[in-house]
């Protein structure tokens, strides 16, 4: 559908108190993030309603609100499939404008639309794999729909697919994350643990941009700015659903926990891209010295896994098969005992990546996906070997027209400490 | 109920592969976080389920089975009302021992009683507050009880209360804070912006042994490591309901923002304790050169109010007369238009900590909670003064029989960098 531009301007300019990275005025943002970027947004969400018989979708976790406006605020937004949207805000005050409303409780969005002659929708879409079961149950019996579907799979799926803006907060992103990986090396001193190696690495983060914040998908997977795993740590399996495991510590149990770096240990260095909202992915193996003959092969493995993806994926190309390509390879060299773990194996050799780490698509075996230009995800083939540790890389790209565009440039080889 | 200790340290020794800080071997931990501890907290759920009516609980957040394990597993902990806990794990692998089952979903768990002759609950605790609609409502059709109660409400009253080995670990934490605290003033260097400063700290901070990892009970309050604000900025509102904003950045919005650091500015400092994964809370102000009288006026009232409250708090005394009694003294000097912010005014002053920062009981006019033996706190009344900053402390206390005891302990006035 056309919409009247003034309505949204006024509303976003209301909402937008803070300039995203890269926008110096108002007017500038307002153009890019506004009439191409959340306009398209809505529109693609206004199209799955239509298409699935749904008349609102009601959002509130920070992620989707970001996505749909630019901004957090605690609240809710309420996009109709036929008509503008509005903002129902908690927090913080002071925002005003066209569509703008403030509330105390969920309640009043329905005395809003009581009083202005709103009618309720009767399929509402509500963020089912992300609202608490009160916080659902408590919106659902405000609206009492007819029907009631699942936001979030609705937003994991359009958020799947990225905006042109999006594609260039992920390009300053990766090149602020490959700047950082070039100065790895900096942060190492012989006799460090992998933590007070990670340390260093983070404030060099910071200091290069970082935001700090790093978002995943799902309860139970609170990783801290990303891992950090040397020696046979990399063995010891996590409870989180990321690639490779590391024990940790009991309230964190992923990643570095306090190994010194020894003499003939890997040291795979995935800390996250997060220096703008949207999050690059990348690792990079480092070593103490020399790594035995079977790290070496199976790094060099993990590179040529990543060569072949980037010349046999273009748009359509089924995920599972970048799972199957990259687990053949590995098989072939007599590595699969090593493939993305050993005690404990992941399943999936890459993942789509946004706001979110774990984003759709994931290269698994499961997967229905094919891969869609738009697309960022990252591919990364790892192995662990045992006594030694982690190898392999990992970088993002963008599917575009033309095939994979890898974003995250820097050496890959295995740099010694 | 008396129970066997032998289930439990079967169970416990295989849950528990990682050793708690403190501990130097399994022996020492398992007596006491297993007898004295763990099996308290499960007394405790027993005793809730018993007076209120039900029959079973079954926990799977992160912090709520941390709290009844010492550990993070991916899965279920599972606590009948009258007998032993059940751990249905999915990752990670490799834990052995009486009384833990691996599954890969939760239906699982439901053939797991079959085969075993173990009774479905009739009236079954579930974390409403805190698992998402869809994995609740799975949970509930698995069990399908006649009643399903709160867990997540029961649980926050239960780690309202703290038992002597959580207070032990506050005490290590408040003593690194305050080690960091005491350092804070080298982490600063002329022409620094406020996120500048921050990253130095945040460095100390990992260096004194932070986990990173900062935790908060709710949707929508993602928080870094902390935050510092400075001049005009402590005046933003953010969307989240910590005691102060700042604007942060778009899609991270509180804290610190970018603001140079200039004469006549105050710096607080109120990062998180996070060197155990019980949460020490903690604000000092620094200043740039000199600040103006009302502002050292405000910080002394601030004091001023933390020793008030510390000489009238006693076992028994409303969580609500701490409010109105900060609130009547700021009042009183004329500060209520600075108290708690500006342009956006906390109506809190306080608030429990534990495991996440935003813990039982809340120092607010409307608690109904009373102070008692165990709890531990945090007091935080902050004055927002325009131009200039914010100023103001916060300690961190246990509810100790005979009154507060103060835990973080640093020098408390205006310290110029």
């Amino acid at each position: 559908m056309k919409t009247k531009r003034n309505d949204f301007e006024n509303a976003m300019l209301a909402v937008q108190k803070k300039l995203p990275l890269g926008y110096s005025n108002y007017k500038q943002m307002i153009h890019d993030l506004l009439i191409d970027d959340v306009n398209s947004k809505w529109n693609n969400i206004r199209r799955y309603m239509t298409t699935n018989g749904y008349d609102g979708c009601l959002l509130s976790i920070d992620v989707n609100i970001f996505y749909v406006t630019g901004c957090i605020f605690n609240g809710y937004f309420y996009l109709p499939a036929d008509g503008n949207p509005l903002f129902f805000v908690k927090r913080p005050n002071g925002y005003k404008g066209n569509g703008v409303f403030y509330v105390r409780k969920p309640e009043q969005i329905a005395d809003y639309f009581a009083e202005h002659g709103i009618r309720k929708p009767e399929a509402l879409l509500l963020e089912a794999d992300e609202l608490s079961y009160n916080e659902y149950t408590r919106l659902q019996a405000i609206f009492n729909p007819a029907k009631t579907g699942n936001a979030t799979a609705m937003m994991r799926q359009q958020r799947m697919i990225k905006t042109p803006w999006e594609l260039e907060q992920f390009r300053i992103s990766a090149s602020k994350h490959s700047a950082t990986y070039k100065d790895v090396p900096k942060c190492y001193k012989a006799g460090m643990t992998d933590l007070e190696f990670q340390y260093e690495i983070e404030r060099l983060m910071r200091v290069n941009g970082s935001i700090g914040i790093f978002r995943a998908f799902g309860t139970n997977m609170d990783i801290f700015m990303g891992s950090i795993l040397a020696g046979s740590n990399a063995e010891a399996p996590s409870p989180f659903d990321f690639a490779l495991g590391g024990a940790g510590s009991p309230s964190a149990p992923i990643g570095a926990n306090g190994t010194l770096l020894k003499e003939g240990m890997s040291v795979m260095v995935d800390m996250v891209g997060n220096y703008t909202p949207y999050l690059s992915d990348m690792t990079r193996t480092f070593s103490i010295g020399k790594l035995s003959d079977l790290a070496y092969h199976a790094h060099q493995v993990s590179i040529d896994i990543c060569r072949a993806v980037e010349a046999s994926v273009s748009s359509g190309y089924p995920a599972a098969e970048v799972y199957n390509m990259a687990y053949a390879m590995a098989e072939r060299e007599g590595l699969s005992g090593y493939f993305m773990g050993t005690k404990s194996q992941a399943k999936f050799v890459g993942h789509g990546t946004g706001l979110q780490i774990n984003e759709l698509p994931v290269f698994t075996p499961r997967s229905k996906d094919v891969m869609t230009e738009g697309m960022v995800v990252a591919l990364e083939p790892k192995f662990v070997i045992p006594e030694v540790g982690a190898v392999g890389i990992e970088n993002t790209y963008i599917m575009c027209a033309d095939g994979l565009e890898r974003i995250t440039l820097a050496e890959e080889s295995i740099i010694e400490l």
